[in-house]
């Protein structure tokens, strides 16, 4: 099973930026009352409804926050740049050849990007047995739609049968003509598609030149910019659609986020009881009060504060545009941090790393940093030596001294770095084995 | 002049609270830019307008603020608790008193929780005269009506003259009976008041025993809660009002002030093209964006975010006492703090100190502190040990030590404590003569 952990945008600004996507979100609350992000769903979600292999085929960008969410053990293809559906799948492709699959074995290409429930996750797998028993080259699913919308592709089958050959597609009509094509049984294009790992791999040779892994990521950045379907299924005569009816939806404004939340309210919020269909985010820990609002939606995180009328935010990438698109929040593979203060003359983290994490061995050359634990076990390699670090310690960090932070139990601190320069591009890393010497 | 510093309250939340009254908040650019609250701007308007010697009546909670925002030099009579404006004035005056005025001397008392401008402080002084020229025992500041508002005492004049006998008081009338002693030149009663030193203590005297300081001071618990209006004013035959006609706005709630701002927002905010009759006070720094508003107040403060219809926001009040009243802003006489972080294991604070200015030297018995310096330089006094510090600079500093900070040039640093309370009340002060032997 290939995961496209595309995209990355404002459209749900201050949630989302450019390097955090919306799949990373952690919005939605599981039973245990643990809040997941639609990539951990997904990933969850695909395991616990059958055996899959599964590969995340994302960006460079997006690895630190793939690896935080889904632990170290994930198989993630990375692409070296953004060159759309049809590369990233015929890499992932190739490196699922790489690690020793057969050309015949069944592949599930699936976006993660969608809000889905639990049956749509055991669809995928009967989507992979359908397949595997089609005589047809490629497998699309099809979602029943619920509403003539614009937004989406429609796939036209032949019949209404739970399994069907395609009969045309109609990419983002009128709402008149979608109307039409659902009264003819049409489906919206989910982009998940289903083919013999050889399929792909010969498509990868014909449209690409090769279909081997190295000689196509070294090869990426001029790679053609060519989605799946528009490469592949719009022009594949052995095609056909499994209908898939259950909860499938966009969420990429606000207000299509909003009406999948499990609360009206996430976060410390309080709301007077002359508030009409409002929905808060609230990422801080200071309180939200919201009082004789209507149809609006609250998104307070550490990048910014968005309060709309819900119907106007969907218009919100192009006003979060125009602010700054420096981010405050970010998972790296060690942890996650929130900026808590910066000027030019210092900024001021909260750093959160989960037991048996630990960062890369590293310097600064252009600033000072301190580290104060405020709760948890650490071990701090400094310099060559090692230090067990606890509440209360405190750790200076001139630059150019070699440092890294492991957790030991849960940890969180507060890192106060000083100097001339911030930017993420003033670090050295070196081998934890020099400093051992 | 006496100027009444009294009131706090939710009404403003989240810029007002409990201990921070709307009298602090800086909200009003000056035209350099520089922004002052109605504490600063009574305090520059009234020496602006004319000589007078200023002592501010408060409780003991706000001292900290006024040095902060009036420096070290300003007189400030403490009242030990609260108990409305008439022990508060005569406590005041006798002060004044004791520091040498003599009886006839006049003096004006002044409420400083309403929104004025520059022609107010002047008229303050030219009461002052006409007072002064008086026969008169009393002599009061009436406001000229812009509407018949029902929040408002009014003064019905004997004439219409500039000057004028006062025929009765009628407090918080209907609209109605409001607009009839409109009609009949009835004006807004400001809360000013003129009088010769000795009349006040006069009634001191008779009404709560005493006009000596030391003895109101000590006795200042069992004095009774009464305001000057109905102790003095209401009972006073030989008294007469002076007619104001300028601006003089009651800003009690949030609609009240979003009219009086300079700027339909301060602090990093965008609105979009189809927001109207918005305004939003921002004191964070990460950016508010605004989308398709109507009629609605934003107020993003280190207390909390208030997002309301300008309509509702008048019931403010009864929402936000539901809200944790703990604050993460204060004014101290050494400068001021934001709260970064807080939790169980530990807090971080932003501390900025102007030029001067230095913390009492004291310890924690539960805490640790760590201090970062981030700009500025400053002086460490340190378990007797003094030390200059600056940018990058760190100082550990273990619970039961004392220390103190002050700042040689305005100074910025980060304070992480951490241990097991973080409250005001674990502070032990000492001498700093002490610490030089």
């Amino acid at each position: 099973m290939i995961l496209l952990s595309g995209g990355s945008g404002k459209r749900l600004w201050p949630l989302s930026n450019d390097v955090y996507s919306k799949q990373f979100i952690r919005l939605f609350r599981r039973e245990d009352g643990v809040y997941e992000s639609m990539m951990m769903r997904a990933y969850r979600g695909i395991r616990e409804a059958g055996d899959a292999q599964i590969t995340v085929a994302t960006g460079a960008g997006q690895v630190s926050a793939i690896r935080s969410q889904l632990g170290d053990g994930i198989n993630i293809c990375t692409e070296p740049c953004r060159r759309d559906t049809f590369p990233a799948i015929a890499l992932a492709a190739a490196q699922i050849k790489r690690r020793g699959a057969g050309d015949g074995d069944m592949v599930i290409s699936c976006p993660v990007d969608a809000y889905v429930e639990e049956d749509y996750y055991r669809a995928l797998h009967a989507l992979g047995r359908l397949a595997q028993d089609s005589p047809a080259q490629l497998t699309l699913m099809g979602v029943q739609p619920t509403e003539p919308s614009e937004k989406y592709g429609y796939i036209l089958p032949k019949s209404r049968d739970e399994i069907s050959a395609v009969a045309s597609f109609h990419e983002k009509p009128s709402p008149e003509d979608a109307a039409a094509y659902i009264r003819r049984g049409a489906l919206w294009n989910s982009g998940v598609f289903a083919f013999r790992l050889g399929y792909v791999l010969e498509k990868a040779r014909a449209l690409l030149g090769s279909d081997d892994y190295d000689a196509l990521l070294a090869a990426y950045a001029n790679l053609p910019q060519i989605s799946f379907d528009y490469a592949v299924s719009e022009k594949e005569k052995s095609i056909c659609v499994v209908r898939f009816s259950g909860t499938w939806k966009d969420i990429g404004t606000w207000n299509s986020l909003a009406d999948v939340l499990h609360a009206q309210s996430i976060g410390p919020t309080q709301l007077d009881t002359n508030c009409q269909n409002v929905s808060v985010i609230n990422q801080l820990d200071i309180p939200v009060l919201g009082m004789g609002l209507k149809d609006t939606v609250i998104c307070v995180a550490p990048d910014g504060i968005l309060v709309s009328d819900k119907e106007s935010s969907v218009r919100l990438k192009t006003q979060a545009e125009i602010l700054s698109s420096e981010s405050r929040y970010a998972e790296r593979s060690w942890g996650t941090y929130q900026v808590l203060a910066a000027d030019r003359n210092g900024v001021t983290r909260r750093i959160i790393m989960p037991a048996e994490k630990r960062m890369r061995y590293h310097s600064h050359a252009m600033r000072d940093e301190c580290w104060v634990i405020t709760s948890g076990v650490g071990e701090v390699l400094f310099d060559g030596k090692r230090r067990l670090v606890g509440p209360g310690d405190m750790i200076r960090l001139p630059r150019g001294v070699k440092h890294r932070l492991a957790a030991k139990e849960d940890l969180t601190l507060i890192e106060v770095q000083t100097g001339d320069y911030f930017g993420a591009d003033d670090r050295q890393f070196f081998s934890e084995e020099d400093a051992a010497e």
